[in-house]
This record gives C-alpha cells, sequence and structure tokens, in this order.
C-alpha cells in the first residue's frame, strides 16, 4: 500500500505537555508479515502518561516520542503471516507504541482483541485500571466470599474497578474518600461502606464491619491516609500501593511490621504485562471483557478531544475535580 | 512431693526492672499426669524482657509475673502420663512461663528435648534469636546457593546467626554495621562482606557483590538504615523488620514499593511459636540442634549473674557496647 502519512501527537524533549506537545505528521512503516495496521479510535489521557512527559515516570519513550500508554482501535490490514487476526477486529493496543497517534503498525502477537460490541472508549481504557484492580485483589492475598477489602482514593478509575469487581467476586468493600458528597455516589457504584478519610476512620470501619477482619489494603494515597489504613487492618495483613496522591511516603512504626506483622507492597501494571504469559494476559482479559460486556466496567469519559484540541485536553486531565477521564476520540 | 519453695523474681508493676523486680520465694504446685518438673540451669536476659517488665512489650504476663521468655534447664520429675521425656533430660522452656526461677512446673508438651552436650546456656539461647534467624532465611524468600542476603545490625545476636546460617545453607551475606572495629571481627565470624553503615553504602556493596541481586533484607535498625537497605536491594526483593534499634520508623518512598516493587514486612517469634505446628517446631529446632552441637551457634555470654545479682544483672543488660549476652546461671 506504499507510504502512508498520519497525524500524530509528538515531543522531542521532557516538560510540561501543554508546552513540549505538537501535533505533527508521521510516515508510517508498511506492514510487515507479522504485523498488523490499527487505525487508533480511542486514548485516554492517563497521570502516567503526563508524568512520561515530564521525564518523571520510570519508563521514558527514545525521544522524539509519541505518548499514550493506552488505547484501542480496529485492524485495518495484517501481515501476510497473521493468524487469528483480521481486518475489523477491535483490539487493544500494546503500552510501548504511543497511542496518540491515527493509525500504527504493530506486531500482532501484542495486540489484545476485545468484542465489537465494547465502545473504543471502554475498550482502550481496559488495560491499566481494571487489569490494576483485579490482579491486586488476586495476587496478595487468598480472599473468600464475604471477606473485606479496605481501599483508599476510593473514587478513582482503579478504586471504582475494585468496587465493580470485588462486588462481582463476592467480597465486600471499605471505601475511603475525603470528600462527603462522594459517599451517595460510591454506595450507588456498589461500594459496601464508604466512609471519610479521617480519625475516626478506625471506629467507624469497625462499627461498619462488625470487627470483622480485613486482610488486604489498597492504597493510593501515601502518608497519613497509609497509616490509618494500616492501623484499621487486620494482623498480617497486605498493604498494597499503587499510588501516592498526598505525594508523602508510606511511614510504618516498627511494631505495625513486627508484632502486627503487616506486609506492605507495591504494584505496577507495568511491570505485570513484562511478567505475565500470553495465557496469563488473555485469561485476565477475558474475564474482564465478560464484565465491560456487561457494562460494568464503564468508565465515565468528562469529554472526549479531538488529537488537534491536544493543549486543551492535556491541561484539563492535569486537573483535580474532573467529572471522568479526558480522552483522545480520533 | 508435697510443696515446694524456691526462688524466683518477681514484679508487681511494670517499671524500671531495676526498681521493680524483687527475688522471692514462690510455692510450687504438685507436678500433674502431663506436667514435668524443671530445674532452670540457665536464662539469658533479653531486650524483650526488659521491655515486657516496663510495660512497652505486646505481651504482658498477668501481674505479679516472673520475667523471662527463654530458659534451659533439666527435668527431674514427670507425671504419671507423660511419655518421650523422663528425668536427666535437657530441656528448652515455653516463652510464657516466666524463665527467671530456680524451677518450674510445665506441661510436658511445652517442652523442647535438647541432648545433654550442649551447654544449658547455649540451650537456652537457641529459642529467640537462631529460630528467629533460621525462620527469616526459609519463610520470604526462596534463596539458592551462592545468593546475597543483607542485613543490618549484624553484630546483633540475630545478625551473627544469620551469617553461621547462611554460611550453612550456601548463602552469602553482606552485614552492615555502625562500628569500624566490627569489621574483621564479623569476618572472622564468617561474614562474606562487612561494611559500614554509611552514605557509601549503595556503591561498596555494588562493588563487593559485583552487583548481584540481593533479594533478600533483615532489618533491625529502622530509619535511615532501613532506607538505604532499601535502595541496595534488588527490585521486587522483600525486607523484614524484626527490630528497630534507631527508635525511628521504616520510611518508603512510593517508587520503592511501585515501581522497585519492594515488599516490607516483619516477623516476630512469639507469634510464630503461636502458629506453628509440634512438627515444624521440631524440625526446626533439629536443624539448630545440629549446628549446637557442632559449636556453630555459640552466642558470647559477657557474664552469667545468679538470681540474687538481678539488679546489676538487668543494669548490665540494659547498657550499649557489651561483650556478649547477659544471663542468669543458677
Amino acid at each position: 500500500m506504499g507510504e502512508m502519512r498520519i497525524k500524530a501527537i509528538v515531543y522531542e524533549a521532557h516538560g510540561k505537555p501543554e508546552e513540549v506537545l505538537r501535533l505533527e505528521e508521521l510516515e508510517l512503516p508498511a506492514v510487515g508479515a507479522n504485523q498488523a495496521l490499527v487505525r487508533i479510535l480511542a486514548a485516554p489521557i492517563n497521570p502516567a502518561d503526563l508524568n512520561q512527559i515530564e521525564g518523571k515516570y520510570p519508563i521514558r519513550f527514545p525521544l522524539p516520542a509519541t505518548p499514550g500508554f493506552e488505547g484501542a482501535g480496529t485492524v485495518e490490514e495484517v501481515g501476510a503471516k497473521v493468524r487469528d487476526l483480521a481486518a475489523g477486529a477491535q483490539v487493544i493496543l500494546p503500552h510501548d507504541l504511543g497511542t496518540w497517534r491515527e493509525k500504527a503498525v504493530v506486531p500482532a502477537d501484542k495486540l489484545t482483541v476485545v468484542p465489537n460490541d465494547i465502545a473504543p472508549e471502554q475498550a482502550a481504557m481496559l488495560k491499566i485500571n481494571p487489569i490494576t484492580a483485579w490482579r491486586i485483589l488476586h495476587d496478595f492475598v487468598r480472599l473468600e466470599k464475604g471477606d473485606w477489602v479496605i481501599q483508599n482514593a476510593a473514587n478513582s478509575a482503579v478504586g471504582r474497578a475494585v468496587i465493580v469487581l470485588a462486588r462481582e467476586l463476592g467480597w465486600r468493600t471499605v471505601n475511603v474518600v475525603r470528600r462527603a458528597e462522594l459517599i451517595e455516589e460510591l454506595r450507588a457504584a456498589g461500594g459496601d461502606v464508604v466512609l471519610l478519610d479521617n480519625d475516626e476512620l478506625r471506629s467507624a470501619v469497625a462499627e461498619a464491619t462488625k470487627g470483622a477482619p480485613i486482610r488486604l489494603g489498597l492504597n493510593q494515597v501515601g502518608g497519613e491516609s497509609a497509616l490509618r489504613m494500616a492501623k484499621v487492618v487486620a494482623a498480617e495483613a497486605t498493604i498494597v500501593t499503587i499510588g501516592a496522591m498526598s505525594l508523602r511516603p508510606v511511614t510504618m512504626p516498627n511494631g505495625l511490621l513486627i508484632f502486627k506483622n503487616l506486609t506492605f507492597t507495591g504494584f505496577w501494571v507495568n511491570k505485570w504485562y513484562e511478567q505475565a504469559g500470553a495465557e496469563e494476559r488473555r485469561a485476565t482479559f477475558a474475564q474482564l471483557i465478560d464484565l465491560a460486556r456487561r457494562g460494568l466496567l464503564a468508565t465515565k469519559v468528562e469529554r472526549a478531544y479531538s488529537l488537534g484540541e491536544f493543549r486543551e485536553a492535556v491541561v484539563r486531565a492535569g486537573e483535580g475535580g474532573r467529572e471522568g477521564k479526558i480522552i483522545f476520540r480520533m
């Protein structure tokens, strides 16, 4: 099919996204025998994308680079040796590509097929937050029906996925938030218990759960919030950190480690993608796709922007108090 | 055999050991059918004992109480139903008895038999530190021959047991100490690498280990020392906290949890005794007894005191810079 020119967002140096990003035309290579040409339809703006553009993320793409860890689109063409993938299929893109572009040529085995009845926006957003929630609910503590999980920043995308997935699995959630107006909203979303992140948390949790042991905690805040969580969970519980919204480290009185025997660890979905085998990836996605088709994993989108509106989009994505995700819709 | 009066150290209120302890005469009950009468020969003074007397330990004995988590002695008499235990056997005492006394009547199944060719002082000191070292080297990370372990406070009793046990298991140790004069001593004791706990630690470790990954860390210090260790160990390593000599908490930058994916947890030997089955206890002791018979687990004793010298003994046990353990020798 010869040379093809597409539009893509590009940065040549790290810095503030609204200052360093540009919309450029790139030339796409021909589709190789084991590759596929994908027309990208939706790509969200995640905090990790903004951090990466600023040079503050542990993974840096070689410069010049196109940002975007997540995206979904439609296969337009496959190489001669590609099996199990055909034009017209909806796919989720790998995280090392840079998804903020119109099209991409991608090794076919790095694509995850998603049924066409899931909207591209929602398909694109399965890759980081619902996968993170699913793995955290499975990889650290063996939970059984009726067991409790606690999380702070429960209104985040991961937090909402945790609420949905835990409910689906038969586990119960204590959801901790900073703003009182979120309490009813998260209850409506399926949160069993929703409480404010303050000094009364411990007694409020004990009352709401009737003192049941909480053996798994998910921390996205750090600092005082993580410490409060450590005091609420049961002895020998595990607290998994995936974010640090407070920008403060997790500080643990030694007694919580030694005598209460808590375990603090972390999870990074990029590392999971590197380490999980193809079968484990497929199996995890299969479960989430089923939930997504049933409408259970829909992530709220505040607004979709075109690639040309990238400055407005990244500025809005960096602000607090949004009504939902900011995404590109190509 | 009727009433028997023995001498025991007793406290009726929590406080400074030298102020609240008294030497008293107690009456022993008759030996029940499933019990044994043990003449206690040696009982060390551990930091946990002093903390407990002060009321600063998570386990408090009902008052009035006799202190002492560790002790060894000789069986003098067994109850009618006791099998597998006879007068003359050397035994290690359970941790909930209070060992700072001449004799005790104990449920026979709570005693661990130790060969008579191990000195009572050494038998008594197997129960906390070598067991802690053994479990930490086995229960958290699966290590193989040639793998590295790092520990701070390497000159402590647990630290020295780690050096001996790791060497026996074929694992290598990076031993971190505060005082330069300990370097040669710990090398002579079998430490593969001994380094000072300062800002050059990371490069010094990398040089000494040729950059080999260190997947297990043992932290007895907390604060800056624990943080330095976290920066030295490999991604996905586990750091086990068993002490807090710096009296400062472990503070973890969130990146070490999320991106480096470290795990921080703790170990408390009392909890292990509660949870381990009799068979697991026996199997662990069997390994340590073998090493002790070969003279590999000898703990240095600075001085043995009689029960009557308890004030001098507890004061000395509370001081730094000792040449070895303080113990009671009855």
